[in-house]
């Protein structure tokens, strides 16, 4: 490989190819090789050790698209991950070399209004991960803007530093419902997502963290993992008077009872992804004076998230059951159906 | 009348009894005589001297009801109200017998979490004027508590100071919209609420103020006194992205109509009452992370309020377009139904 | 004891007496007998359980007066109180009778801006404990608000029931701080508000808690009860570059160390008291934007307070060190010198 | 001129050469001529209108330094700029050639933690106009980045595009300050600084905007541009009570005078440049709890300013009294020792 802009990782260089594996419609996945990318001026190449799989991977497997996102050709999927950097371009560092990363999968423009304004996640330019025609991080090597490589301790482990990036969603959820100590909060959903809002809600100082959900199982597993309180879904939780109600279901049913949960002044926070319009009870949304909004992404989150992980204010490893290889996407992809399954991580060095 | 903690305002006294308008059931009104009543140890007695008709005050006289509130005994309607001070509780300062004051129309509790907290909007105990069972000032007297009589300067007129209690709802609105220089901002409808929220909107720096509604004469109305571009209901607005949309209307399709209208990291703000239920795009919500929320009356309005009268920012005597007396009433709360009508007044002195 | 007005605790009644402990004048306790106090509508009588000694008690002691505040009459000190109700006024609920609770010790007039805009704290007519000419609990009884009567759970002692009101100036402090998870904190001062405050900047998630002063042994008492990190002072701390300072220390140059010890739009709260004018680096103010501010007690913190006490995120209990009687309160206010007195409760019922 | 990367504005090109006015030492400046830059790919080229002239470039040419910023080779002066876009570099649209555009004249790094959280004007690795070794405007051409050049409508002037800059500053004080409807401000300093905080205070809807300086003259003309009250330096304005000072001035009595004006929970900011230390009454700062800040430029406010100028809010034309040649500079410089003179501005090209 001839490179004279990207730094090597050792005298023997790198490989030239790498194994990807893309989805290339819907259902339809492959293994294939790759030329190994070199980083532009400001990015750096990272040896991927582990990717978590989110509901977004497994739903562009299933479907080939997510709203207007199309999978038109083959896509690299995975947006939750981490590694090492083993090649930096002619701006960035040479002594990063060698750092382990957790990779915030976004490339913003950083020149439109919401860049400047430090809401770099609502930027209309904004080259996600796993987000057609964008590859992600089912792969060996990927790429990312150095600043976009966040470098973590050697206490955090690589299946950890991968899943910073839901923990992320997780902390976005927290910082825009406002909590803090003393709080009482409900979770709808006790998926990945609602499960480290828990946590997150706790690491905020939420006193009370009442999670809601249809299966007892992951009730069960809330309850060790950050809830204080667990309700069945269908419950009446309209007394319950929370500050804040994060939704991690998508579920029109769990986001009215939740809202209903809120006391006056408190807010609502709308994470699951679920139908495009949802008749909600503006009477509540008036008298109590709620507020309402909803994350996309997030912005600013990693150094939050990695103090609060490497200060075993959360958990993260104890979310992962199960785990494959490159050459086993598909079951990954597919792993959530199982009960008893949290997340899934590949690993491609494996 | 024996009276022994309160301070008349003059030697001969004041009359006993006083006329008062009464709401007894929908449709049916009454001119009665009551007693004029005595302030507790911190309130005031309040020669009415204009009252201002809210859409409420229409719906009680329709229906005999809002929602749960059902009018159930005779009800004196109005809350937009302004007058003279005379007499005071033993614990007032008499030296505020004279003065010319407007009404902020609730008595909070003071004593619970919402009430410490500077909310006293959302006290669960607020007895609010011409809400059941709690009177208001459709009389020649009234009682408030001392400090939600608010002195107001002799450049205020006494229309103006009985509509500081609209002003107040388009203020605490356009704070939760979070109005500054520079912003765009879109309100839907533009009766009485919507055009003193442009022309607060326009005070609070908002560059551009856009007013949609239905009635062509109405926008008219509106582009006179704040609205900076009008707007057809029915017209796309969903490429204007403001910064803001308010709500004046209560009407599902303006309001969805409204959230397409704003950019990301916007805020809408509900005012207007409508439906309990609303489908709402909470797909925008979510990928543009909107803020909604809704207002419930107002606190701490009345300062700001006033020294923007006193400035001259805001025009409030323009909007009155009717003028009755307290034996006129109900020609005063079914003026609405005019074409040209803005703001109906009911003056109890004349 | 005739009484009217009051529901009393039992069938044979409270006594009629009790004692007190008075300041004459500097250097000049006296116990003395008075009259049991009789609630006002809106009142309970709290029978006191424990008070800690603040430096303000021991100012009072020591030099009769703070600032403009002068004892000029017998004033019972200690405004850090627990116990249980055992009366209440006419207008309060009498289950509250045999509630134990912690008192704010604070009666603001609730009806002026600073109240109702929620600053309670700021109140220019307040009426706070053990602050000339208004009594404080060094005596069997006390009557206080009943809002400002907090019930507390069977878990929280009455040591730590009395300790939430300097619990809730760390509160104050770590909310005007706008400390969150991943910040990282210096504390100036490792006296017992420091120490309740590096406790409080944990729970509010910080992940690293700096602590400076003077005296090596404190610091190890801080290193056991919050801090993460210690230091002597007059060691550099420029280099830190924390995200917010707050001094507890109220000396000039532990202030002027640790203004230049915080990162770009980082926050420094000056909790503690010294003198009234100090040399701040404005330029580090203007080149790094930080915000300085003070505290002036709290408000709305005993909720938030209580909840984190039940949750265990915080451990007052940990810093009694000394306890005393009535008849021995000279004693607790002169504890403070010893080395190893963190702090000092007097308990009016041993 | 040999350029591959630029798009030219004309058939026939731009010269290849262009004057510029250089601060060689303190006192000595050159009128030399340097090749017209190229712009890099992000950059484009604007030929300058007109320059404002700010007391830090006087100080630059009387002092040869502002702190630890020393002139050791010829630098540039003129940080406050508009002018027309002729050249853009190759990322750039090519229609923006032809655009008048205000000169915002920072370039962040765009990746550092203040950058990505939209506090740009912290950034560390900031190059800003006229600050060695960075070049300023004085100038008949100069490079920034596309999206630091904003485009102006033609009601906005080339000087008022220019002085968009102290407009800037004035904007960004206004909002730490917290300004809004209703308020009412001291502002210490009648200089430009000063006047144009005055008139965005009242843009941002003060209702009253005090203003204090040693100068009758300058106050006359603050109470014809913004100020609705005017102080002479040293009268007593303890009992004015307003929500937010900002000084102007940077003098100490000035700023110690200013703090003891503002009501409890009011906000100070600090504009004006003095000395590194300065003695606070910190007593104040607590017993009102007051929060002072500083300002380093500003960041995001140039969509607000030029929306704030074309909806007329704030008149720019009228601080200019000075105007001067590339070949006048030093007149340009010194002027403001003359009475009278508020503003001078340099046009290159004239």
């Amino acid at each position: 490989m001839t490179n004279t802009t990207m730094t090597e990782t050792s005298g023997r260089g790198l490989p030239a190819t790498m194994r990807v594996s893309t989805l290339d419609a819907a259902h339809s996945l492959s293994l294939t090789e790759r030329s190994v990318p070199t980083p532009g001026p400001r990015e750096v190449l990272v040896r991927i050790a582990s990717v978590g799989v989110c509901g977004s991977d497994t739903h562009y497997f299933e479907h080939g698209r997510i709203g207007p996102f199309v999978v038109d050709g083959p896509l690299v999927l995975g947006h939750e991950a981490s590694g090492t950097i083993v090649a930096v371009g002619s701006e960035v560092d040479p002594d990063r070399i060698g750092r382990r990363v957790s990779i915030e999968p976004q490339k913003p423009c950083r020149q439109c209004a919401e860049c400047k304004a430090g809401r770099y996640n609502l930027c209309p330019d904004m080259e996600f991960y796993a987000t057609p025609p964008i590859d992600g991080a089912f792969a060996e090597f990927a790429l990312i803007d150095h600043d976009f490589a966040h470098d973590v301790p050697d206490t955090i482990s690589d299946d950890a530093a991968a899943l910073i990036e839901p923990l992320s969603v997780g902390i976005w959820a927290s910082q825009k419902a406002a909590i803090a100590p003393g709080h009482r909060v409900l979770i709808a959903g006790a998926g990945p997502i609602g499960v480290i809002a828990a946590q997150v809600a706790r690491a905020f100082g939420a006193s009370e963290v009442h999670v809601s959900d249809i299966a007892e199982e992951r009730l069960a597993f809330a309850a060790e993992h950050g809830a204080t309180h667990t309700h069945v879904a269908g419950e009446d939780l309209s007394g319950l008077g929370v500050d804040a109600f994060i939704d991690a279901s998508g579920a029109g049913p769990a986001i009215r009872s939740g809202i209903a949960a809120v006391r006056p002044a408190g807010r609502v926070v709308l994470v699951g992804l679920g139908a495009d319009d949802l008749e909600i009870p503006v009477n509540l949304l008036q008298n109590r004076e709620l507020t309402i909004t909803g994350v996309f992404r997030y912005a600013n989150t990693w150094p939050t998230a990695i103090a609060m992980l490497a200060d075993g204010r959360v958990d993260l490893d104890a979310l992962v059951t199960g785990r494959f290889g490159l050459d086993d996407v598909e079951a990954a992809l597919t792993a959530g159906r199982e009960p008893g399954s949290m997340k899934s991580v590949v690993t491609p060095g494996r």
